[in-house]
Order: structure tokens, then C-alpha cells, then sequence
């Protein structure tokens, strides 16, 4: 339960930013200079869930944002920590995370991908921020409360805890906040879930700039409809890596035969072909969900790909699903291994250096700023 | 209030490390390496409480300390904006605090001294010991309590505090921490007051260690017998910069004339003659303190002096503290304004320049060993 939040990007970015696609997408097409920042923990291989919920829309912003908008994505290890973590396990981690931002087809050359600990500006911000957040109100968010697995009315000083809450994780949205205003983003996708990190954000640089002026950028929140991809084995819970059960998700890194192997052993229903109700047919209706989400491009609604799945066995039409998954995973899961094995591994350190240098470029306007106001 | 505890060295370094005269200077003499680091708060010009409970033996440990040692001298300036300060007023006593450190005699060249802020690596190390820091051990700590005017036994969540506590105050103590196991400091001469954050300190460094191996160094508290100076016309309370009345106070900036009225207007009392008698005759005995430190080489114990002193009339003894000030404050007074103004003020940016330089080295190598040990 630790890390059933660890793993997976803390802003979820779900925006397809396809022209008139929805008011956001026009916002950032427009002239002015935008900043759209994300970032995603490195704890595992990414599965289907972080593929379709956040790659798939960071790659599209890539491909679609304007010339002057600036892109960052971070691997955001400082926040991993303030969950315990194992150090050689954590590199590995950092090194795959970054590997799979490139095998989905991030390019370091358009987008800023970088190490959150390569720019210590985000520390520096973060403590800046923390003498201006107000404990009782960091003590009323939820996360570390989830991520202890503790009631929502718990408080952070509660004797009756088993697990002593540490001073990181009940800082973590201060740093999450830095995060953001250090490279003054504009536009923040999130996931409903993080939607109250979000404001806290904004409170944060309202209340720094009403003190020292109009330095910092309060961001937009973007909340889109989240594509969300359920466990195979128990599909009305998200697929998680923290499920003790492999076969309830599919990993980037998976082969062909994994892949079939665990599609067709998903949970589904023994009532006859296919249809989409995800309370009645959970199993089936997420599996339905994937293939949309996979050939979104063939068929123009959910209906038509239903309509046409409607008359398969449940053998034909998992097939079909695996298919599917391979067909869009497979290059990923080369380029995945290509790119950790590149150059013996210095392609990706080489990556991590352009990113942090950039990462640290973008950062350092902000904070001469930041101590130009505050007297530092 | 609030201010009673900002302006002033939160390591009172109080060793003399006078060659035998206690265990800790012989301890430092000796060949293995050695890292002293204290700081002080940028808050207004020093007074002479400051002057004798910090500078003078910050100056006496560079002349006495092997070569091998190292000194830290930190202007802690991230400390200082865990309350509220004036961006303007921040930014020049700063400039002041750092021109006192060498009107007083600390040497650039042999003593690295710099602005807190102007290495990333103690707000970055602060972030990894956070990650490990309880909130309920920080919430028993008294300092955010002294500093909000709060009882001891109040919780850091009280809805009845009228000044709500912010997340910087209240995790001070693990940024104090990293400054002085950043620069894996073995030495941390310290007030009884700021036994509690040492205690701390290496309570952190031996938990980190305990996880990720012999990383960190615990450093050594060195309680010594404190230089107090108690103020001019209150003498049974400590001289502060928070007292409403200057005449309580000198700064180290006074002119003779300052000092003399000041002294002239000290309360004492009507008993004939001078004696030493810190309980009944408060104010007497405070001048006699001041005067003893102030020539300290030339009697070799209170007693003396006081012989010396006793058959004097208040108003010839007065006199006689006054000089003694003038002797001691003049030529650092005349070297404050002289290195403020030297080179147009280059010569001070040059030196927070260097000490900046220095210290981001004496830190990147603790950094970088921190970071592979927690796998970053």
C-alpha cells in the first residue's frame, strides 16, 4: 500500500491538444510563451497505465505545441525518496524511467528531460516556499495520509500512527510546488487526484508574489478526462505496479508472448461476445477500453470499435487486444532496451546531462529573480 | 519578540582553544582533519554581545587552529527568512554581516566565509535529511516556539496561536543540521541554547549513517563557558538587538562619543565603591565582565581586576570601561566602514565571491557521496 501512489506521473498529464480539441489545446497554440511542466517518479517500469495516462500525451504535446513552447519532464527522484528506497534499485529505476520517456519517443533535442536532483534550484525554491506554507495547511492535504495508508482526519502528530510521518513526505507538496513555479510553467495537467497539490501551487506563488511581487507564475490547472487503464486481474481497481500480482498489468518492457499470455488470462465474464458496460462487464469493458485507446486512430468512437468487436469470441477478441498491444509496444520495447544499451549506457547519460543543463538554465532566470525579491 | 533569538550566532562559539586551556582546543591541535563551521544570522550591525560570545573566538580559533583544519564561517541567510524580513534591509545586513566578520579579523584566505544562499547543496542536503526527520520529534523542539512566543507544551497545529506557524521555522533544525554535515564539520562549539539543534544534527547524521553507511560525520558538541554581556540598562537580561532602547546595547559601529554615553547612562547602582556581585549589584558587575574581556591580557583573573578597579569612582570607572570598549571597538569599527566601501564595495563581493567558491567545494564532495549512497 506504500507505493500503490509511488509509482506513476504526480501530474497526469492527459491533454491530446489536438487542434479544437478542447479549449486547452487552443490556449497553448496561441503566440505567447507557454510552459507546460510534468513529472513522473522512478519506481519500476512503467506499465500500460503510465503509457496511455501520461507518455502518450507528453509525446502528442511534443509533437503538436508550438515552436515557443518550452516542454519539461522530469524524473522526479527527489520525491521518491521520501518514501525509503533502496539505492542501487533507485538508480536502476532512474536510468529505466528515463529510457522509457525516450522509447515512447520523448526527444531531448525538443523536450527538456531531466533528473529533479541534476537542479538544485528545485531544493532552493522549495525552501523558499516552506517559509511562507502554512504547517496547518500542509497538514490538512491528503497524500501523505494515503501514502500511509492513515484516515483523511488524522493528524501529522497523531501518537496512535505506527508509521512516524518523516518531515519529506509532509513537505512533499512544497517541493511539488517548486517543481512547478521554478520554471515559471504555465500549464499543469493534472489528474483529478492531484488536483489539490495543484492549488496549493497556486496558492503558493499568489501569496509569494502578493510579499514580493509579480515574480512567480501562478499555473493553469488542466484537468482532462483521465484514460484510465484497470487491472487485468481485478479490473474495477487502476492497474498498479503495486499489485503483488504481475499478471494484473502490462509493463512497456513486456515481449509478444507476455503480453498474450497475460491478456488472455484477464479476468473478464462468461456472458456472450462483447459488449460495453464497465459496472456490469468490468473485465471486458477495460480490455475494450485498451483497444480503443490503442487504434484510436481507426475508429472514430468507442461505439464503432464495439460494434465491431460485438460478434468475437472472447479467444478472438482478446487475441485482437493483444494484438493490438503488441503492435503499439513492441517499437516501444525495442527502443526501450536500444536506448539503455546505447553507447554502453552513455547515450543516456549524455541525455541526462543535456537535459539537467537545460533544466538548469530555464531554472536559474527564476531564481535570480526569486533572491533579487527576497533579499538574498 | 519575534526577533529576540533572530540576531545573533546560532552556534555561540565560545571556544578559546587557547593551548591547554580545555580538552577541546587540544583535541582540534592534533594532526587528524578537522572541520570547524558556525554561523550567524544576517540581522543589523553586531553588538558587543555578539562581539565577545562569537567573533572574538571565531578569530582566536583561525589563529590557533592547525593548519590542517578547516573553518567555516556561514552568513545563514536562509535562516533568517524563516521570519519575515524586509527585502531591502535583508540585502544590506548581509553586506554589514560580512564586513563585520572581517572587521573582527577573519581572513578570507584562511577562513572560508560566505552566504549560506550562495550554495545550493545546504538546501539540497536539507531536503534528503527531511525525507528521514520525524515531524513529531521536530514538533517537541522549542526554537519555533521562542521565536512565535508560544509556551513549550504548545503543538505546532494549536488552532489558538494567532501567528500560524510556517513550514520554514518549523523545520529550521533540519536545515541547521545540513549546514554543518554538509560541510562534514567535527567540531560545532555551541550555546547551552542550541544544544537541543546539535543534538539534532547528529541525531540525523547517525540515522542517515545507520541506513546508507559511514557517510556523514556526527559532529562534536562543544558546550564552553559562555561570554554573556547583559545589557546596558536592563543587566539582568542578555543585550540584544531586540531591545526597544539602543542605549542598551553597543554596536560594534558605535563611535567613541556612542560609547561613551552609552556606558555613562548604564543603569548601576548607588552602592559606593565597585565590587563584583552579578546577583546584587547586576549592572557593576556586567561592566566589570566587559571590562575583564576587553583586557583580558592584562589581568590575569577577574579578582585582579576587580582590586584594580575598586576604590574608582562609578564616573571614573565608567570612564575606564568606555576606553577599554573604544581600545577594543575603534580600529574594528574604522575596518567595517573601510571594507564596506573598499573597491566601491567590489572588494566585499569579491570576498562572498571566493567563500562561496570554497564552500560549494568543501560541500560537492559530501553531495556527491550522499547522492550515491541514496542512489540519486
Amino acid at each position: 500500500m506504500l507505493r500503490s501512489l509511488a509509482h506513476r506521473s504526480w501530474t497526469s498529464l492527459q491533454v491530446p491538444f489536438k487542434a479544437g480539441q478542447r479549449a486547452a489545446a487552443s490556449t497553448l497554440s496561441q503566440a505567447e510563451k507557454k510552459v507546460v511542466f510534468s513529472g513522473i517518479q522512478p519506481t519500476g517500469i512503467p506499465h500500460l497505465g503510465n503509457y496511455l495516462g501520461a507518455f502518450k500525451q507528453w509525446v502528442d504535446l511534443q509533437e503538436q505545441a508550438s515552436q515557443g513552447t518550452t516542454l519539461l519532464y522530469s524524473v522526479v527522484d527527489l520525491h521518491a525518496i521520501t518514501i525509503r528506497q533502496d539505492p542501487h534499485q533507485l538508480r536502476l529505476w532512474k536510468k529505466e524511467m528515463l529510457a522509457s520517456l525516450l522509447a515512447v519517443g520523448l526527444d531531448p533535442e525538443r523536450s527538456i528531460i531531466f533528473y529533479q536532483s541534476a537542479v538544485p534550484a528545485h531544493s532552493e525554491l522549495m525552501w523558499i516556499l516552506s517559509c511562507n506554507a502554512s504547517v496547518g495547511y500542509l497538514s490538512r492535504m491528503t497524500q501523505w495520509k494515503s501514502k500511509l495508508s492513515l484516515p483523511e482526519n488524522v493528524s501529522p502528530l497523531d501518537p496512535t500512527t505506527k508509521t512516524p510521518l518523516k518531515l519529506g513526505l509532509f513537505s512533499y507538496p512544497v517541493l511539488q510546488a517548486a517543481d512547478i513555479l521554478v520554471h515559471r510553467a504555465t500549464h499543469v495537467p493534472v489528474g483529478s487526484d492531484q488536483a489539490q497539490h495543484l492549488e496549493f501551487a497556486r496558492e503558493c506563488a499568489t501569496s509569494f508574489n502578493h510579499h514580493f511581487g509579480q515574480v512567480l507564475v501562478s499555473p493553469e490547472t488542466i484537468i482532462s478526462p483521465a484514460k484510465r487503464v484497470m487491472s487485468l486481474t481485478k479490473p474495477e481497481q487502476k492497474m498498479s505496479k503495486s499489485d503483488d500480482n504481475p499478471k494484473s498489468r502490462i509493463l512497456i518492457t513486456d515481449t509478444e508472448e507476455d503480453i498474450s499470455k497475460k491478456i488472455k488470462s484477464a479476468l473478464t465474464d462468461s456472458t456472450e461476445g462483447v459488449s460495453y458496460d464497465p459496472v456490469a462487464r468490468p473485465g471486458v469493458s477495460n480490455l475494450l477500453d485498451i483497444l480503443f485507446h490503442m487504434t484510436g486512430s481507426t475508429f472514430g468512437s468507442r461505439e464503432d470499435l464495439v460494434a465491431d468487436c460485438q460478434n468475437l469470441s472472447m479467444r478472438a477478441f482478446k487475441s485482437r487486444v493483444a494484438e493490438a498491444i503488441e503492435t503499439e509496444i513492441g517499437p516501444v520495447r525495442e527502443r526501450f532496451h536500444e536506448t539503455l544499451q546505447r553507447e554502453n549506457g552513455k547515450y543516456l547519460s549524455s541525455v541526462a546531462e543535456l537535459g539537467a543543463k537545460k533544466a538548469s538554465t530555464s531554472a536559474t532566470g527564476t531564481m535570480n529573480l526569486v533572491r533579487d525579491v527576497v533579499g538574498l
